[in-house]
């Protein structure tokens, strides 16, 4: 975990204003959950490997009673009644279930909060981050897969990132083909988790775990043929016609024609508000699986040349907000990694309109506090400096972090006289 | 816990941004540490009764061994290593000891963020809160104290709030009182816990109480002589004259004369920036204490003739710092308490600008969203809804909610064509 020190904090907080400013103009709107949510929710196999990840918040109050029980049942977890969230999505279920009868429908939330996991320390992973969600809970239609979509586009472009590619499938596609090529439906699941190291361990890769785990020598064989036959996992300009291109031949589901409406919708959209007329910002990937074992529909991924991992991803997952509720309700969202976003987002100047009020050491508080006060009231942000020995030194060290002007504070100068002098100029 | 609706978290997110905004222009810069502090830290003896509050946060890889040795030992805190943070000052101690050479001096601190305590459920009382804390670390003299009290003021102004009252002390001022009393140096932190509960007991309650526990009958009854003279806890108009009438007479300390500055530059400030002329914005309370045995000279409360308890109080606490820097800083602070100041703040309109765009169920999703997109790019805020059988009572409903105008997308009626209604016109 982290420290912000000053500018880095002040950027983080001018980025979260931004995407948040961008998600509620786009027609969402901004809830919050407790950092910590019961053990046994985040623990009902709705967090997939994150749930081992989860820090474990210890029951108030334990007795010798408890620790003799667990030290016989060898169980930490027994002494644990909460846990910090390791992500947004079982929260926003149980707030779902919670408040159904109070929210609108459809729902379009924003969550923007840091999760924790305990992850082993290592280059770009944190064991606390922030994630920005957006979920639209009541949407059956591709409507809700459009908004997303196009939401997060508008909102990672008004960060100023423009060269970002949105890559599509769809989990019914996904086992539309595995059933296709031959695979029993009980090696699905399977069969998506060793497909989606294809990135990792190549075509060979997956092949070779396969005919070791699969049942289905055949279905294995016929993966192979087709893994090796498409010579790209970028299939554009985006339509059914390219969606069939990275299927396997023959091969015929609704879902076509639905992620290819999505696709085009998204990209006439993005067209038209801005990008460049000939880009291709959606492709259809078929071997994009994402993890969690939730996703029911359309599923996407944010990629950028300059990161090895996408920086944020989601899709449709129709089945969970039932569980919490006790009634089917079709929900699909994304998230953004906030922290690999921080890394994509220019150094930008926060200081604007600054001042910096250098005080002597012989100015009373109530003329340094009269000088603060009335470049406040004309709008400025104020830096307050004591005057230091080497002066110079001081105000080149202001103008490199963006500070427009300054003010020297002396004895005797009223607030309304002082004459600020611009930090560039000298 | 609580969760957050999206009315109550944009009312919430809107204070929040104005006091970040507020701080910032007074010369303030925001940092951020992790949630969890190292356990052991937290336990340290400066959380006062709060870190019997501390929630704990599990080992990772707890073993048989470790849950056998706490049942040996019946410490449940042994298989903790973190906890989470009961309020921000021990983690703005442990920061600014990590970054020292990073940070400029004087360092003046924003902290906006949640802290958790095991308090039982009651009204007002939440397990996690937000504060928001302004310190000053590295300036020895009274500008601090100016500088902390003349911003917060402007920023509870800056949310509206305009009656309420600053009420200060000086530690070091009550000690001289029960010096002057005739209580032992030993009895002082015992004498001032029982004063501390003046408001609840009344003067009556306390010297029954010290009566009990105090070794010195002469100075209890110096003390009842002492409470029942003066008929008022509020010295004003602030200065030197005032402080001594709340005082026993014919005590002389230093610590008059700075407060008198103090209390004098901050009202000077105050009536200068706006308040009303006679307005007697700082008192001087002779009895009040504040609860933390760290404040090691003058101190404050923030208090709202609409509120029974203060919301936000702070002051002088040079040893502390130290203690982790291992070398004498200086440091004063001053910590709002955000949940009263929402109590406080009326429930403004947040959702100025809002277009509402009523979608018939027909309209495709390039329609819906490029009407969407159209009103975004001239700077509204879109609120989108399904169009429902009763138009009427959803368009009454908005309007209620401060939504100003309405659009009804219709299939084939291109974006560039709608033409928005006022809703309050209706």
């Amino acid at each position: 975990m982290r420290d912000f020190l000053p500018a880095e904090k002040a950027r983080r907080e001018s980025i979260l204003q931004a995407i948040r400013r961008s998600y509620r103009a786009h027609g969402f709107e901004e809830i919050e959950t407790p950092v910590a949510e019961d053990a046994a929710r985040l623990h009902a196999g709705l967090g997939g490997d994150n749930e081992k990840l989860a820090f474990a918040i210890m029951r108030r109050g334990l007795g010798a009673d408890d620790l003799a029980a667990a030290a016989e049942s060898g169980s930490a977890l027994d002494l644990a009644d909460l846990g910090l969230r390791f992500d947004l999505t079982v929260p926003l279920a149980r707030f779902t279930a919670s408040h159904w009868h109070e929210l609108p429908k459809p729902f379009r939330a924003i969550q923007i909060a840091p999760v924790w996991r305990a992850e082993r320390p290592q280059k770009g992973r944190y064991r606390q981050f922030v994630q920005c969600d957006i979920d639209i809970i009541g949407e059956a239609g591709p409507l809700a897969e459009v908004e997303l979509l196009t939401a997060s586009a508008a909102t990672i472009r008004s960060l100023g990132i423009e060269r970002f590619t949105i890559r599509v499938n769809d989990r019914r596609l996904l086992i539309a083909v595995l059933e296709h090529l031959g695979f029993p439906a009980a090696e699905h699941e399977l069969v998506l988790i060793v497909v989606d190291k294809l990135d990792k361990v190549g075509p060979d890769g997956v092949v070779a775990e396969l005919r070791e785990r699969s049942s289905s020598p055949e279905a294995v064989e016929a993966l192979r043929a087709h893994l090796l036959r498409p010579q790209t996992r970028e299939f554009t300009p985006f339509g059914a016609a390219q969606i069939r291109k990275g299927l396997p031949a023959g091969l015929e589901h609704p879902g076509i024609a639905e992620l290819a409406m999505i696709g085009e919708t998204v990209t006439a959209a993005l067209r038209a508000s801005g990008g460049e007329p000939d880009a291709e910002p959606v492709v259809f990937d078929p071997w994009l699986v994402r993890g969690m074992g939730y996703y029911t529909g359309p599923i996407f991924e944010l990629a950028h040349p300059e990161l090895g991992h996408s920086f944020g991803g989601g899709g449709r997952y129709d089945g969970m907000i039932g569980r919490f509720l006790g009634t089917e309700v079709p929900a699909a969202g994304i998230s953004l990694g906030f922290e690999r976003l921080v890394d994509l987002v220019g150094a930008g100047a926060d200081r604007m309109n600054a001042v910096a009020l250098v005080y002597d050491q012989h100015a009373s508080p109530a003329e340094i506090v009269a000088a603060r006060d009335r470049f406040v009231a004309e709008g400025a942000n104020v830096r307050l400096v004591r005057r230091p020995k080497q002066l110079g030194k001081v105000l080149d060290q202001l103008a490199a972090e963006g500070v427009a002007a300054f003010v020297l504070v002396t004895p005797g100068v009223a607030a309304a006289a002082l004459e600020p002098k611009p930090l560039a100029a000298r």
